[in-house]
């Protein structure tokens, strides 16, 4: 269910067109020159359809609560994700456009090494590539069977893979296996509620296999899992809104929940200017697109200053031709921040744009941190967003007489 | 149930008093002169006033959100618009002073002109006068006579009616006629639950019996139904807050509400100067006053904005006689915004001014909606602007020890 029952209620469809435009980790913190890598990048376009536009802060959870990617953006998309807790392993399945289905339990992979102790000296197996991942996944679904149940094994990035189970009685109150740190066993897989103790039997046989068939590796020699989540149950997204939503990202993860919710997601390539093409091509067949810029985020994981600022520098240059196709609403905001002196997300609020003909401007003139916390929509929680968009769209009917 | 529990387990009773003017409609979007309406008119005597206030932006639903009339006032009254979701047909009702009773049930009528082949043409019948109006219903309210339930016909405004029907087993679970378009038929009044097939029946034989009754009209020879709604069950305003209230509105629907929730309505004029008389010929017998401007919707739903501006600065120069009066609180806000441009309430938020001896006076120097959106009450949701204004009269004791 998204936040609003109202906006259910009240929606209706119009030829009007949203441009949802989430940068990813966007938000940052003061650097040596008192700036953040938003303030510090040359964002002309930015700063000038800021004047048309109405300004604040989002807030994706509540004050201090920092959102992995999935809540950030379902947050955004509408859904409350406090009640909509959306398991990893469900968007990882997702992400790399594995077709889950209703009762299937899913769950994150990281190769890893362990000692000969049997503790973890590396949690993400000296990073290995994509490549070898993908070698020892398909060996791994090929030889692991276990009675009473399907399992798919199938990589992801680098170390990353999922495994996602299908039968009957499964579910997905079961605890990661990866402790998060090393020089530690890996823990074993254990029912977080009666519910999951089949499936916490099913992923302790799975691990000891995969570890058998894995004791030759030199780096990959073991498996942690991680996110063990069921087929999240949400209202799609068109019947939510009314509207016919596309979704634009070049990264597996948020093509997975933009899924989800029932969004068509678009073929794109992987450079923003390839997103702005694949956005011009489908222009007219959607009234909703979410379209997600992803290495903001990643630069500042890295803790690169220079490279998240280059990267949001390029987003702003092409925002002329987000503009130029006319959409009646642009929002423009992150998921959350990611701060590159704190190289993680954080619970810092996100600046937000709204561009719109029916907006009161306010008094903010430069798309950054500092001017956006004063702008006149305040900190607004991040799942209020698309109602304000809606009703900028015209596509709210009035509530009551 | 007003929207804090909190305030009626501390408030207490005291001789301060509270204003609570209401603005109808009176936010706006900037005009070619970059002004709103409340920006552009004259306004000394409030631009004075703010100075001694703290200011902000009334958020009378959630963002994005349109109220209605009855939803923007309710939630100014404190009042949860959205679970005390009172229907128009019982303000309708209540608003000509009609004794409405715990089960009745009220529908607002609209006199509206079918042309031969049943088809909606006017659904305003012309906007027929009040008198034509008076004694359409006068005529329809003798000769309909329904078994098992007695019926009320009575007339409002212009082509504006309402019935009440008073009887066992009815509802008001019934959908409304008008169709909300012309050229197409009038719907047939049906359940939309099964507790509503009762009413739904009697609803249709209302209808026929009054379509043969007005068919030799030129105008008005048909009557469209909306809004069917019961007694709503509200927690008296008085008992919710331990106030004396009264109500000062020139107009029955405004009037209507303040019934509701249980204010003593005071005989007024028409003129803004008349209400003011009004509130000063009571101002020793109650301790709480809901002050209500009509004009400034009505011209906003009109388009005009100079006839806006005249009511605001109307009102502005009135100012000085209520704070003549000695409110120990008086709110300024209204129940939403109605910019001249979109001739429609809006889901923009409302400029709000609380002027108090106790309140913390911000950098707010003018009463307008740019000014007000840097205020230090910051985007508050309207139904807990009747707590701060309680507690500003030291109307709350404290809670916990």
């Amino acid at each position: 269910m998204i936040s609003s029952d109202f906006v259910t209620k009240l929606a209706r469809k119009t030829d009007s067109k949203i441009v949802l435009l989430v940068i990813d980790g966007l938000g940052g913190l003061p650097g040596d020159d008192g700036r953040t890598e938003l303030e510090a990048a040359k964002t002309p376009n930015l700063d000038r359809l800021v004047k048309k536009s109405v300004t604040g802060m989002s807030v994706p959870i509540a004050p201090g609560i920092t959102p992995g990617s999935g809540p950030g953006h379902f947050a955004l998309f509408g859904y409350d994700p406090v009640t909509n807790d959306i398991g990893r392993g469900a968007l990882a399945a997702l992400g790399i456009g594995f077709d889950l289905k209703a009762g299937d339990v899913a769950a994150r992979i990281n190769f890893a090494t362990i000692d000969d102790a049997g503790n973890i000296s590396d949690r993400r197996a000296g990073r290995i590539s994509t490549d070898e991942c993908t070698r020892l996944t398909a060996m791994l679904d090929k030889k692991i069977r276990i009675d009473g149940i399907e399992t798919f094994i199938r990589p992801v990035k680098d170390h990353r893979a999922v495994v996602i189970f299908r039968g009957d009685g499964i579910a997905d109150t079961v605890g990661d296996t990866d402790p998060q740190e090393t020089d530690v066993a890996p823990l074993e897989a254990t029912a977080t509620a009666p519910s999951g103790e089949k499936m916490a039997g099913i992923a302790r046989e799975l691990v000891s296999k995969a570890r058998e068939l894995l004791k030759a590796e030199n780096r990959a020699n073991m498996i942690l899992l991680r996110g063990f989540a069921e087929y999240p149950d949400l209202t799609p997204f068109a019947e939510a809104y009314k509207l016919t939503p596309a979704a634009i990202a070049t990264y597996p993860d948020y093509r997975g929940m933009a899924r989800v919710v029932g969004m068509d997601v678009i073929e794109t390539g992987m450079e923003i200017a390839d997103e702005v093409s694949a956005l011009k091509q489908n222009w007219d067949k959607y009234d909703f697109f979410f379209f997600h810029v992803k290495k903001t985020d990643s630069y500042g994981e890295d803790g690169n200053r220079e490279g998240k600022i280059d990267v949001i520098e390029e987003l702003d240059r092409l925002i002329p031709e987000i503009m130029a196709l006319g959409p009646e609403v642009l929002v423009v905001t992150g998921d959350h921040s990611t701060p590159t002196q704190m190289k993680a997300h954080s619970f810092h609020p996100v600046p937000l744009l709204v561009a719109a003909d029916a907006v009161r401007p306010d008094h903010t003139r430069q798309f950054g941190e500092t001017a956006c916390a004063q702008g006149a929509l305040g900190n607004l929680p991040a799942p209020e967003i698309m109602a304000f968009a809606m009703a900028l769209a015209a596509k709210l009917v009035k509530y009551g007489a």
